[in-house]
Order: C-alpha cells, then structure tokens, then sequence
C-alpha cells in the first residue's frame, strides 16, 4: 500500500509538473523579443535535468537590485521621500530643528537649501530619520509609512510603482527553485518591512546598507537600537561584498539597471558555468522615466559599455515591456505575484 | 481529469503525510525526559493548525551555536586547530616567522610560549591564517583541512565529532518546515564550506564572525580579497545584532550552550507568542567532557541561573543522550541528516 501510494504520488505530480510546464506564458507583461527569449533559455538550460548547464537547486541564487530595477527610483530614491517625511514628523519634537540646518530649510519647504547643503546635509536627514529608535520601532514606522505613502507626480501608492514584468520575473525564477534576494543600496531596514508582501522576498533575503545597532537591556527587555553610524554601504564594490557576507556563495543571476549595479554583475558572470547578466535601461518617458549616462539617480553609463562586451541581457523598457505596473489598487503587485499557472 | 488529479493529488499527499507523523520518533538518540518532551510539544503547539501558538511557516525561524552545541569544542575550539595547522603549512613562504613572536614559538612546538602572548599572539596567528587570500582560495583551504583533520584526542574526523542528536533535532525542525541557521562565534567562512554537507545549513544561513574582504579586478577578473582587520564578532551581544543583520526576524527558536549564547537566547525568547529557548549542558565526561561556570572555553554560568528563571530547556548530555556522535566512518553525519522517517 504504502509503496503503491508513493508510486501514484510521483505520477500525479510528474502530470501536474508537466501540465505547468506549457499551461502558460510566464512572463506574459514582456514583449517576445531578444530580452525576454535570454531569460527563458538561461532558465530552461540551467533547470532541465540533463542539460549541460544543469544547476542544482540548492545553487540557484538570483540577485536583484531593487531602486530603478523592481520599482521606479524618480524623481527621487522612494527613501528620500520617507526621509523628508520622517524628518517633518519628528520636527515638533526637536525645537532646536527650527534654527539648524538643513532641519530649518526642510521644515520650511526650501527643498533647493537642503540640497544646497550636499552630502553632509543628505547624512544629517538621513541619520535624523533612521537612527535614535530601535529595530521593532523602526519596523513599524515604515510599515505605517508605507501603508499610505503615494508617488508625486503618479499619485499611485509606492508600493504600485513596482514593475509589472519584474513581479513575474521574480515568480518565474521561484517557480524554477531559483531563491530570490534583493541587493540594494537602499536601507535593509527601510526594505525588509514589505519586500514580502510586495516582492515575495522574505527579510532574510534582503541585503542592504545598514546603521550600527547595539544590543540592550532596558528594564530587563532585550531591544536592538539603531545608532547614528553607517555599518555597511551596500552599492558598487560594496554589493560583491554584501553577496558574499549573506549568502556566501555567488550568484547564478544578477539584476540591476545601474553603475551602481556594475560590480555584482561582474562578480555574478565571472562564475563558472553558465551565468546570467542583465539591465534594465530606463528608455521610457511616457510611460515611466527616460535616462542613463548623466542621470544624477540611477546613472547608468559603464554598466552599458561593459554590457555590450559581456553580453549581459539590455531590457529596454518602451520596447521589450507590454506594461510598466500593476493595476493599480485593482490587482495589486500581491495578485501578480500569486497568481500561478495553474 | 485536472481538478481530478489535483483531489488525488491531495488525498495521496494527506495520507503520507499523516502516515509519517506517526510513523517514528524523530529523536531516536534522546532518551524520554523532559528536554525531549519539551522540544516535542513545542514544534506539535507552534506547527499544528488550529494551535493558538500557531506560528506561520515564513516565520519559522530557529537558531543554533555551532561549538558546544551541534559539534565538540574541547579541548579548544576546532577553528584554533585550524589556525595551527595552517600557519604551520604557511610558515615555509614566511622565512621572517622563524624569528618573529608568536609564530617562532609555534614552528617550533612550544605551544606554552604561544599561548604565554595572550590576545595579540592570537590576533597575530588568526589573521595569518585567515586573511590574504581570496574568498575562495579560503573556502578550498578549509573544504581540503577538514576533509582529513582530526580530533587530537579521539582521533575521528572533526565533522564526526559533531552531536547525533543535535543533527536529528536539525532535521526535525526541518522536516516540520523550520528554517535552521548557523549563528556561531566562530569565523563565517571557515563555516560555510562543510556547513551544507554536515548539518544540511546552506551557507546563506550560515552567521558568523568575519574579516573585512575587499573588491578588486586582478587582471579583469574580479575577486574577493580577505583582510587582516576584523569586521564584525558574533557573540554575546553580537548575536542578537547577527541575526538581525542576516535574518531581520525574531527566531523562534535558539539553542545554545555557553555565556557567549546568553544574549541570543534573551533575545529570543523575549519576543511574542510561544518562543523555545534550549541549552546543552556539558555533564559527560566519559563519552564526552564536562565543564560549565569555570570552564576557559565554553564557559556556561550565568546562562544557566537565566535559563532556570526563563524556563528554557537544559539538556543534561550524560542523562538526556542515548549516543553523542554518529557512528565513526560508516554511519556519516550526512546519513543521518537525510534519514528522513520514511
């Protein structure tokens, strides 16, 4: 009986597996082009049992850079934004905000004085918002923020300027026992609180920058406090270095769309075995944003170049993408997500 | 002939699984006694559906120390035997080491003299063996070392030196969907090689203490390179900051064995809802040592008195173990692991 059930447990899957295989198009958002025939032969050729680049499931990492290649990243990085807006909402708290700068400039809505003030006013704002609270505190500011905070110019919920075709990309590559992680130059923390929810990306598949936190006791409760010191930058070189601190092992695929991106991609190809490399370039003004080599965000210059010569995977985003996002509040980026073959 | 399948699909699957529930103890090495029952009413009241201490697979987070809690660490921590080793294989390409402390002593056995230069001669010794190399340069030297390193005393492999027990408990949690992760004070990268092989912890769930590494282009090949400086300690306090760098949730679950543990297990067992706090008490010193509030290396003192007043697990090796190690050569670690109950 026993074996007799196992037996029929096999085939009834084997059926279902094969059913999916050729159910659907999964990745029906992407124009049948060159870019979208590079991802379908990269996952057939390293998940088919039997072919020369067969890769073991327990190798297949995928990285994903996330400001500009899973969610738009203009006219402002979306933690910007939440910067702005903590900094605003913790002002009644600090009196003396009113005279120091850049503090005096933002409350005043003098945007052009705060960036008159360069990187050391950018550190200012940014320590202000993030650091000062712990990791559960935290947490719950940017869920809350989040919950609620809309895009500028498209009105839509920030967690609706995510990319359609990515969201599939993502699914596509779980459904063939890819493990999914973003790596970004974005805040871990400012990322982990809905990359699940939006990404299907669990925390522990986050890697980002981060500030230092230290452990303590308070009043015999254990608490992590976010400290006013960069721990780690997580962009260019730093992505590399990022990979190997939390996964240890290099990546079969990478993803990204700018210089900043430059480094995982190299690291990522120069495996061995079959490795995927591709860009996202930004070429769409109507529907999304159009730049790359002097963008002052998401500058994208020598990761061009050098995706030419090795052959990295270039999405061009007005021709290879039927759609930019979900629908918005109708189907959310969740829906997409979860909405298999069968 | 879809739904169909699907129903049988199911229905087949439902009696396996039901068939396994019961169809063996999962820690045949743990006699019956209350550290056992504890762990077995833990993982029924936190997996079962329906259980107000239901706990959703995502968030099925369990943490575990490696030295003194999944292998042996006497009579000093496996990574020093290493270091040794390896400085002792270096020392032909450093001429300058045959006069130099604490390297002269140790060429020339005088291990008193080594250990007479405290912190800095092992600060010295660590970083000669670890640093100035690449990330995998490193991992072939520690994969090659622990393919044939053995115990001083009881002559077995060091990956047989690893507990039966601990690896059932591994592969329990596992079995009933937990995700396990290594967070150990030892080196990350002197883990990650054998972590997959021995424990069956991927090295993306691999925590540990770790050197700077740095980015470069040799020759337009990009690598690694492992500095002498050290970037991050994960023990004591360090562990809670570890796992949330790495993981960015709460565990669930933490087993441990030394004062170096104290810190996680706070940490752990302060969150919400059923949390499960475990330590291994050293009390064999037949078929293994024992040592506790005195002990130079795998102190356990004030984390035993917090786990009296917490109510975490002790586990009294002598009493609570029917073996310690897997069988020697025949029975691997491996075979253990992949046992499953069917």
């Amino acid at each position: 009986m026993k074996r007799r059930s196992l037996v029929t447990l096999a085939a009834v899957t084997g059926l279902a597996l094969a059913w999916n295989a050729h159910a659907a198009d999964p990745l029906p958002s992407w124009n049948d082009g060159t870019a979208k025939q590079a991802i379908l032969r990269f996952v057939e050729k390293t998940t088919r049992e039997g072919s020369p680049d067969f890769v073991p499931v327990a190798e297949r990492i995928a990285v994903f850079d996330n400001d500009g290649t899973l969610w738009a990243e203009q006219p402002m990085y979306f933690q910007a934004l939440f910067a702005l807006d903590r900094v605003k909402a913790l002002a009644p708290q600090h009196p003396e905000w009113r005279t120091e700068e850049p503090f005096a400039s933002l409350i005043k809505g003098d945007v052009k004085a705060v960036l008159a003030g360069g990187e050391r006013a950018a550190g200012q704002l940014t320590m202000a918002a993030h650091a000062g609270n712990t990791t559960e505190e935290f947490a719950k500011t940017v869920s809350d923020w989040i919950a609620t905070a809309k895009h500028p110019k498209t009105g839509r919920l920030l967690t609706e300027m995510v990319y359609r075709p990515m969201l599939e990309l993502l699914a596509y590559l779980r459904t063939n026992s890819f493990k999914t992680f973003l790596v970004s130059g974005g805040g871990v923390e400012f990322m982990r609180p809905w990359s699940e929810r939006v990404y299907g990306i669990p925390p522990e598949q986050v890697i980002g920058s981060s500030i230092k936190t230290k452990f303590e006791l308070r009043d015999g409760t254990p608490v992590l406090v976010r400290l006013p010191e960069i721990e780690f930058v997580d962009d260019g070189p730093g992505k590399p270095v990022g990979i190997q601190t939390h996964i240890g092992r290099r990546p079969l695929a990478a993803f990204g769309n700018s210089d900043g991106d430059l480094q995982m991609l190299q690291w990522t190809s120069a495996g061995s075995g079959r490795r995927f490399g591709l860009i996202v370039h930004h070429t769409d003004s109507e529907r999304e944003w159009a730049y790359d080599r002097t963008s002052p965000i998401g500058k994208l210059d020598k990761a061009l170049d050098e995706a030419q010569v090795k052959g990295w995977t270039i999405v061009d985003m007005k021709r290879d993408w039927k759609t930019i996002y979900p629908e918005a509040r109708t189907t959310t980026a969740k829906a997409v997500l979860t909405r298999g073959p069968l």
